[in-house]
């Protein structure tokens, strides 16, 4: 994310009057919005072996691969429970991004500026892959400059098509953006959910106003620090306006629904030019006859064909096609595919 | 329109530099945004008794109220030829606006200040009706920034029920404003309309977050001009964007289908506070089981539900309700009725 601009302006790994401005403030010392530090951080008998002014080779983590080169600017000491308190909003473990957080050894960062010799195994591993400068060269050739982007870590489903159906009908084009990143345990694999967008865009998307391409990024599940750094990351990509749903970037109960959407209000045109799209949660409404949310729509509950994730997990893995009002049939065949396959390679090791 | 600040910052009827500033670049000659001269025209007859200075009042062409006051600034020819060029961009008197123009004898122009009395037959016959500054008061009440306003001379079928929808997905409320005022031979008249917009409101939107008023004006079908009169109209009560469908105000085959959505290109932020939501003809797609346009929908024409506003005329006079992808059934009841009756009265008759 550093390498390819995706983080810009930072152009290393943030020094410590940053980290804490970030932390006290959502911004770094000279004042630009960002909502969680970009840290490198090592176990004390890493740190320790260092030294200021240190230059330092960056290995993959997948398959040892030399990507990058750190200039060491100053090591220090990182206050974990602050930062998960304020990152996260909670320092309960049962977060997987606090229990990460908590649970590591990692207590010493490494700041300073990095240069990057490779993209690592994502341009390898995913012909959607793509660079910021990439991105937003295929926008300028298309003569776009309304562009709303979508971030998603799940197959899209039809609540969410809807989303990003009203993001078409308003903008010049979408972005259908994919985080492909470590994603936390039963979450779809990426190569799974690539199969569902692709079949979902082949047919039930004009080809010439949707751009879909992935990025390689960590789910944090920080709520709605989360969503401000996913905006920031496609004002990078060249987007004018990102859906922040409800609940975005959320996980269980730790956020209010709508926190993701209310951080956006604190800033104004010089802080953020991206804008946020703010959008309710959807639904199939059998009154209404089409999809809509409790922006649009005046029916009770019972009127919407709702399902929890959990429910239609279960469904899927038991290979029951749900309504063409939840999920295209198109997806519904790869996810139930996926999910059988899963198990049969469960039963067999 | 003058006496309620819906023509703000207009405090009359335009003198001579602003008309030709109108005509020229589209703004008063104090540099505003101004697409078509508000003037009050009259015959040589009456212009020949009238003298600079001269205080008049000004009576209501439906039950002779005097209804305000004109102080004569200034009397002018008008150059009708040039203006329905420059307004309607014809001299075809086919079009309805032109040939209400070219076909008038009244020539001369009294520019000047108008001193309003009373609001005319609108506010007894319309319970909806409402002022800008009452409009306004009611978003402030309900501490809404991002207003959209719809526009419209026609019952809300399917298809503009889909822009409204979308509307409301994306701002604070929504203001559902039709023109009541003086519409060509054929158009739905306003009381039957106002019956369907409100079981509409009923039954298919939350009504907290609506706001259904009406507003007196004639409809000029000038096409892009008048879409940015419209605007200019929303803006004065308290909207922060206009939806700008296909062909907005337009008629025949006068304009482009995106005339009136380019239009606005050429302003800025200076220009024109309100911003329009630029939107495609609208339809049932049966591929997509859902309402879509061309901006969200890649299958044929074909698959789509369309139907001519004729052909549903048509439908609706012989009593035939349309599929509920085209209208909901409660406005088809309505219209169908309304036929009936014109039909038995002109039977009678």
């Amino acid at each position: 994310m550093l390498g390819i601009g995706a983080f810009s302006p930072l152009e290393g790994f943030v020094v410590k009057k940053d980290y804490e401005s970030v932390l006290k403030d959502m911004r770094l010392s000279n004042g630009v919005v960002w909502p969680i530090p970009v840290i490198l951080s090592v176990s004390y008998s890493i740190a320790n072996k260092l030294a200021v002014g240190d230059n330092i080779l960056l290995s993959s983590p997948y398959d040892d691969e030399i990507v990058g080169q750190l200039n060491i600017e100053e090591i220090y000491i990182r206050e974990v429970e602050k930062e998960s308190k304020v990152v996260f909003g909670t320092n309960d473990c049962n977060h997987p991004g606090v229990a990460k957080l908590l649970n590591s050894d990692n207590k010493y960062c490494l700041g300073g500026k990095v240069k990057v010799f490779s993209e690592g195994r994502y341009p390898k591993e995913f012909p959607q892959y793509a660079r910021p400068d990439e991105v937003r060269k295929i926008f300028k050739e298309k003569g776009w400059s309304n562009i709303i982007a979508f971030q998603t870590r799940n197959p899209i489903h039809r609540s969410h098509e809807y989303l990003t159906k009203i993001a078409l009908e308003i903008s010049d084009g979408l972005l259908i953006h994919p985080v492909v990143g470590e994603l936390k345990p039963g979450d779809i694999p990426a190569e799974v959910r690539i199969k569902c967008y692709e079949v979902l865009i082949e047919k039930y998307y004009p080809k010439d106003r949707v751009v879909f391409k992935v990025y390689p990024m960590e789910m944090r599940y920080a709520g709605p620090k989360e969503a401000v750094l996913h905006a920031i990351i496609r004002q990078n990509f060249g987007c004018s306006h990102i859906i922040i749903g409800r609940d975005h970037a959320g996980i269980g109960n730790y956020y209010g629904p709508f926190d993701a959407q209310d951080i956006f209000d604190q800033y104004n045109e010089k802080d953020l030019k991206i804008k946020p799209i703010k959008m309710d949660w959807t639904f199939w409404c059998l009154k209404c006859g089409q999809l809509a949310s409790k922006k649009t729509c005046p029916h009770p509950d019972k009127d919407h064909v709702l399902i929890s994730g959990t429910k239609l997990r279960e469904m899927l893995s038991k290979g029951v096609k749900p309504s063409e009002t939840i999920t295209r049939p198109e997806v519904a065949e790869i996810l139930i595919n996926y999910y059988q396959e899963t198990l049969n390679k469960n039963n067999f090791n």
